[in-house]
C-alpha cells in the first residue's frame, strides 16, 4: 500500500524515482492524507490538490538549500510528509503534535511560516534579495493560490518583484481555471465599443485586414486567425503578470509531474521573475472532496466511504447565529448590507446571502478594501455589517482607525473567532483585538457570551449609528437558544449575573459561563461569588463596575486575550482613574507568548481560563493563600 | 487680481464661466494658493498640479449631490477654496483653522475624509453601491495619484469595482507621465524571447504578415504599422485597467479644462467603471515647485521670489539622525539593509541610500509588503531596518504580528512621527502604536528621548537578533549632538536621570526632557522630583521601576499616546502584577478622542503634556490638592 512512501524520509529520496513511480507515490501520498485527516480532521481539499505539485517541486529542487514558500500554508501536508514528518503526521493540529501550517521550529524545510494569506511573494522576494546580496544561488519558489492573489499585498509583492526583475519563481496554484473578475472583464475587453480613438482605429484596421484575406489565401488567413486567437490568449492568460514584469508560463496541468518538472527546468533558465500558472483540482482523488471542495476545505473527522462528518452536533455555531440574526435584522431594516472577505461560509454570512443575495458584497481576500468599502456604504446612507475573523481584522487595522472611526461612521464589525481558536494555532488566535481596538476613539466594543446576547448586540450595533465591534468566539454557541424578537441593549450597560459577597468575577464574552460555573463550584464550598458580564468593553459601565469593585474589593477579571492592554487593563485603568483604594485585582488572561495549537478546551484549561482554573484562583484570593504565579510575567 | 475668484462662493458659481474665464480663474486660484501657503506652509506642489482638474470637476459636476473623493486628500486646497472656504483659507493647518485634508464637519463638499493613501476607490465604490441600492443618480468621481496605485488596497478596490462593473469614475492623476514599474516591465514585454508557444507563434505570424506587405500596398502597410503601434499602445497605456474591468480613457492633458470636461461628459455616458488617465504637472505654474516638486510637497513658510524657506533652523531632525545613524551602522555591519515605503526623504533613509544605494529597497506605498519583505530578508540572513511613520505602521499591523513576530525574526522597525505630529492632524497622529504593539509577543519596544539615544537604540536593535521597534518623534532632535562611536544599551534597562524624593516622573520618549524641565521648575519651589526614562516599553525594566515606584509612592507617567493601553497602563499592569500597595499613579497622556491639527507645541500644551502641564499635576499630587480631571475620562 505504501511501498514507495515508506522509502521517502527526505526530499532527496525522491530523486531516484521514475515519473511512473512518482505517479504511484502521488497515489500513496493521497491515500495517506485522506486516511489520516479522516481521523484527525484538518485541511483536506487543498492538500489533495497539490500532491503532484509538491512532488514535482521536491523532485526538481534541493530543499532546504532551495526554498519553497507555501502561501497561507494549509496546503503543506504533502510537503510535511515528504520532509521527514511522515511518522508524526497523525498528530497534525493536535496539542503537542505537528502544526497544520509550516513551522520553522518543526523543520528546516519550512523556511517561512505562514497562516494568513498572500504573504508568500513578499517573504520570498526578501529571501531572493538576501540570496543575491550574499551571492548564493538557491532557487526560490513561492506557491500562491488564485484566491490569495485578490489581496492587495500579493499585488504589492508582484509589482515590486517585477520592478526589480529579481529571479523569483511564483507558482500560481489555480483551482478555479481562472481568476474570475479578470476573465469577466476581458470578455468585455475585446468586444466593447471603445472610447479610445487609437483602439477604435486598431479595431477598424484589423477588420480592414481581415476583409483582404481572400486575396492572400488560406495560409495568411490562418495566420490572422492565429493572431486574433493569440491576442485574445495573451490578454486572457498572461498579460496581467507580464504587466507586472513577470514572464508568464502556462497554463500547466498541475497533476502531471513530468510536465511540471520540465517547465520548472525551463523557468530556471530565465534570470528574472517567472509566473508559472498551474491548474489543479481541489480535493483531487477523493470524490466527496472533488464534489464539495469548500466543505472539505477544513473538516472535522469524517467517514472515508461517504465523506460524512463523524461529529454529531446539533448546536448552532456562533457564526451560524450571526447569519440567522443578520436575516432577522435584514428583514426589519432594509439598509443593512453584509460584507465578507471571501468567507461567506466561514462567517455564516452565507445564510444572509441566501436570503438577500443582492445585499451581500464578497470582496475577496481583501480585508482592507472590505472595511473601507463599508465606510463608503455608511456614508452613502446604508448600515453595513462587515464580518471578519479577529485575526484577519489585523489586516484592516488602519482602515478601522482611518476610514471608519475618524469619520465616526455607522459601520458594524462582527468579529468572529475572538479568543483561542484551537487547532489552527499561533497564526489564527484572536487574542490581540481588545488591545488594538480599545485605544480607537468613537468605537463601541461589545463581547457576546451566548447566542441571545449576540443577537441583541448585533441589533444594538446596527441601530447605534456609531462604529461598533461585536465580538464572539469560535465554535458552538452556548445552547440557550435564539430570541424570536430582536431587542436592543442599553449602550454601555453591563449586567450582574450573580450576586455574592466574597469575591467578584468580571468575565468577558466566552469566559462568562465558565465564571458562572466557577461561582457554582465555589458555592458548594459555601463561598458567595458575584459574577458580572460587562458586555461593553468600551465604553465600560463605569458606575456598575466601580460600585461593585468597591464593594467586593477582591476581584478577578477573565478574558481570552493577552493581558497587555486587554480587558483587565481597562479595569486597572478604571480603578486608577477613580483612585479606588484597597482593591485586590487578579487579571486572568493569556501570557506574553504566541499560543500554540491544540483544542480550545485543552488550551483554555492549560491557561487556567476554564471554570476550574478560575475557581482555583478565586479560592486562593478568598482564603488569602499565597498567589501562584501562573506563568512568568516578565514581559506581561 | 482676483476678479473671478472673488465671484466664486459655491461650485455652482463656476457654471456661468466660459472656458477662457475658467483658465483665468485657474491662474487666480494658483496665485492665491502660492501666496497663502508661502505664509502658512502646507502642501503645495500637489495642489498646484490639480488646479485645472479641480475646476473641470466642479464645472462638470454638481457637488455635493455629485461626489468627488480625493485620495490622500492633501491636494484638496483648490477644492476647499471653490467650495466656500476661500475666506478661511489663510487658517489652513493652523489650530482651530481649516484642516489640510478633507473634513466632513468642515463642509458637505468633503464627502469622504482622507489622509492616508489609496483608500479612495474603496470609499467611492461604497458610495456607488449605496447610490445604486437607493436608486439615486449621483455622479461619483475618485481622484487617485499614480503613487497611491502602488498600494495593494487600491488594487483591491479596482478589482472589486471591475468585477461588479459599477458606475464609478476613477481619475488617475498621473504626475510622472507613467507608473514606472509597469512601463519598465512593458518594454521587456514585446521584445523579449518568450517561453509561451502561442505567443512565439503570434510573433512569427506578425512577422509573416509583415513580410507579405509589399504585395498589398501602402494602405495596408500603414494599417499594419498602426496595428503594431496600437498593440503597443494598448499594452502600455490602458490594459492594466482594462484587465480590472475598467474602460480606459486617456491620456488626457490635466491642465486643459475643456479637454477634461469633454472627456468627463463622454465618460458619464458609459454605465460602468471608467478610468480617466490625466497627466498633470506637480508644482505647475510656480517654477521652484516645478523644478523640485518633492521639496515643495509639504513646505514650511517660504519666500515666493525664490522658494527659499523662511525657517532658519540648523538642528537635525530625528529623521535625519536616523539617516546618519543608518550610515554609521551600515559601515560597521554589511548585513544591514533599509526599506522605505515611498518615503526615502521623509524618513531620512535617503541619507543612507545616497551612501549605499544597493542596500535600500523602496517598495512604493506598500507598507504591508515592506514589512513582510523585511521578514524574508531577515530569514535570508540580513538585518533589515524598515522605517515607517507611526500612523502608516497601522497599515502593516498584521505583518508585524504574523510575518515578523511569530517567526521571531531580527527585523528592526524604525517608527518615525510617534506622538503628536502637529499640523497634519487627526489622520496622521502617531498615538496608537504602543497600544497595538505592546501585546505582541517577542517584540522589543524602545522610545528615544534624544538623538544620542536614538543612535544607541538603533544600534542595539540591529544587534539584538530580535524583532525590535525604535520609536522617535516628529521634528527637531533635542540638540545634544551625535555620538561618533556606536554603542549599545542593555536590553530592558531603564535609566534614572534625576534622583528625588517627593515624586517620581516616568516619561516616555519625547516627554523625557519636558519631565526634566518640570522637575527643574519644581526644584525652584524646593521640591525634589525624580525622573526615570524607562527607554524600553517592552520589556519593562521591572526591577528599576518597582524599586523606585515603591520608594516614591507618588508617580506620574507621561506619554504622547492615548491612555487606553499605553505606557501608563503598562505601569499599572506592573504595579498590579507585583501587588504594590499604596501607590498613587497619575497617568498623563492623550484622551479618548482624535487629536486635531495644530502645532506640536500648542497641542502638547493643550493636553498638559509640556513641562508646565507636568509640573502642575506634580504639584497637585505633592501638595495633596484635589486632583483636577484634565478631560472627561468616561471612555478612557
Amino acid at each position: 500500500m505504501m511501498e514507495l512512501l515508506d522509502q521517502v524520509n527526505t526530499p532527496g529520496d525522491l530523486k531516484a524515482f521514475t515519473y511512473k513511480e512518482l505517479d504511484q507515490l502521488a497515489g500513496e501520498l493521497r491515500n495517506f492524507i485522506i486516511t489520516t485527516v479522516a481521523d484527525t480532521g484538518g485541511h483536506l481539499a487543498s492538500n489533495l490538490g497539490v500532491v503532484e505539485l509538491t512532488l514535482a517541486l521536491h523532485y526538481h529542487l534541493n530543499s532546504p538549500k532551495d526554498k519553497i514558500i507555501w502561501d497561507v500554508g494549509h496546503q503543506c501536508y504533502p510537503h510535511k510528509i515528504l520532509t521527514g514528518r511522515k511518522d508524526k503526521f497523525h498528530t497534525i493540529r493536535q496539542y503537542g503534535g505537528l502544526s497544520g501550517f509550516p513551522k520553522n521550529k518543526e523543520s528546516i524545510h519550512d523556511i517561512i511560516e505562514t497562516g494568513h494569506s498572500s504573504t508568500s511573494i513578499s517573504s520570498a522576494l526578501g529571501l531572493v534579495l538576501a540570496r543575491d546580496i550574499k551571492r548564493r544561488n538557491d532557487k526560490i519558489y513561492a506557491v500562491i493560490g488564485d484566491g490569495a492573489l485578490t489581496a492587495g499585498m500579493a499585488f504589492e509583492g508582484l509589482n515590486h518583484t517585477g520592478h526589480l526583475q529579481s529571479n523569483l519563481k511564483v507558482i500560481l496554484n489555480d483551482n478555479a481555471m481562472s481568476i474570475s473578475p479578470n476573465v469577466g472583464a476581458l470578455s468585455h475587453y475585446l468586444s466593447n465599443i471603445r472610447l479610445d480613438p487609437t483602439v477604435s482605429k486598431l479595431k477598424e484596421d484589423i477588420e480592414f485586414l481581415i476583409s483582404r484575406i481572400p486575396k492572400i489565401g488560406t495560409t495568411v488567413a490562418n495566420s490572422i486567425e492565429r493572431i486574433k486567437d493569440g491576442i485574445k490568449y495573451i490578454l486572457i492568460s498572461g498579460i496581467l503578470f507580464e504587466e507586472f514584469g513577470f514572464t508568464y508560463v502556462g497554463p500547466l496541468d498541475g497533476h502531471n509531474i513530468e510536465e511540471l518538472v520540465s517547465n520548472f527546468r525551463n523557468a530556471d533558465r530565465i534570470d528574472g521573475p517567472v509566473l508559472l500558472h498551474v491548474i489543479t483540482k481541489k480535493g483531487k482523488g477523493y470524490k466527496p472532496a472533488e464534489k464539495q471542495p469548500s466543505k472539505f476545505h477544513g473538516v472535522s473527522p469524517f467517514e472515508i466511504k461517504n465523506g460524512e462528518s463523524k461529529k454529531n452536533n446539533k448546536a448552532l455555531t456562533f457564526s451560524e447565529v450571526f447569519g440567522h440574526t443578520m436575516c432577522k435584522i435584514g428583514e426589519l431594516e432594509q439598509k443593512v448590507v453584509g460584507i465578507t472577505a471571501a468567507m461567506p461560509e466561514g462567517t455564516g454570512l452565507n445564510i444572509f446571502q441566501d436570503r438577500f443575495p443582492e445585499r451581500v458584497f464578497d470582496v475577496g481576500i481583501a480585508e482592507q478594501h472590505g472595511v473601507t468599502l463599508a465606510a463608503g456604504l455608511a456614508r452613502g446612507g446604508l448600515k453595513p455589517v462587515v464580518t471578519l475573523y479577529s485575526t484577519f481584522l489585523q489586516r484592516a487595522y488602519d482602515q478601522v482607525v482611518h476610514d471608519v472611526c475618524i469619520q465616526n461612521l455607522p459601520v458594524t464589525i462582527a468579529v468572529d473567532r475572538c479568543g483561542i481558536v484551537g487547532n489552527d494555532g499561533e497564526t489564527h488566535q484572536g487574542v490581540f483585538d481588545l488591545a488594538f481596538l480599545r485605544p480607537i476613539p468613537n468605537l463601541v466594543i461589545m463581547s457576546a457570551r451566548d447566542e441571545k446576547l449576540l443577537q441583541q448586540m448585533l441589533y444594538t450595533a446596527v441601530n447605534s449609528n456609531r462604529p461598533t465591534v461585536v465580538r464572539y468566539p469560535r465554535g458552538d454557541s452556548s445552547g440557550v437558544g435564539l430570541e424570536q424578537t430582536m431587542t436592543e441593549i442599553t449602550l454601555g450597560r453591563g449586567e450582574v449575573l450573580q450576586e455574592g459577597k466574597d469575591l467578584l468575577i468580571i468575565a468577558v464574552g466566552s469566559r462568562v459561563y465558565p465564571a458562572l460555573r466557577a461561582a457554582e463550584l465555589l458555592s458548594q464550598q459555601g463561598l458567595e461569588v458575584g459574577v458580572i458580564d460587562p458586555r461593553f468593553i468600551k465604553p465600560l459601565d463605569q458606575d456598575l463596575l466601580l460600585e461593585n469593585i468597591k464593594r467586593y474589593k477582591k476581584v478577578i477579571s477573565v478574558e481570552e486575550h493577552v493581558l497587555a492592554g486587554g480587558f483587565g487593563s481597562a479595569i486597572l485603568e478604571l480603578i486608577n482613574n477613580y483612585n479606588l483604594k484597597g482593591v485586590q485585582l487578579k487579571r486572568l488572561g493569556l501570557p506574553d507568548h504566541f499560543i500554540p495549537h491544540g483544542s480550545q478546551a485543552r488550551m483554555r484549561a492549560l491557561y487556567q481560563l476554564d471554570a476550574q482554573g478560575i475557581k482555583n484562583v478565586a479560592l486562593e484570593m478568598i482564603t488569602g493563600k499565597v498567589e501562584i504565579d501562573l506563568w512568568p510575567r516578565r514581559n506581561a
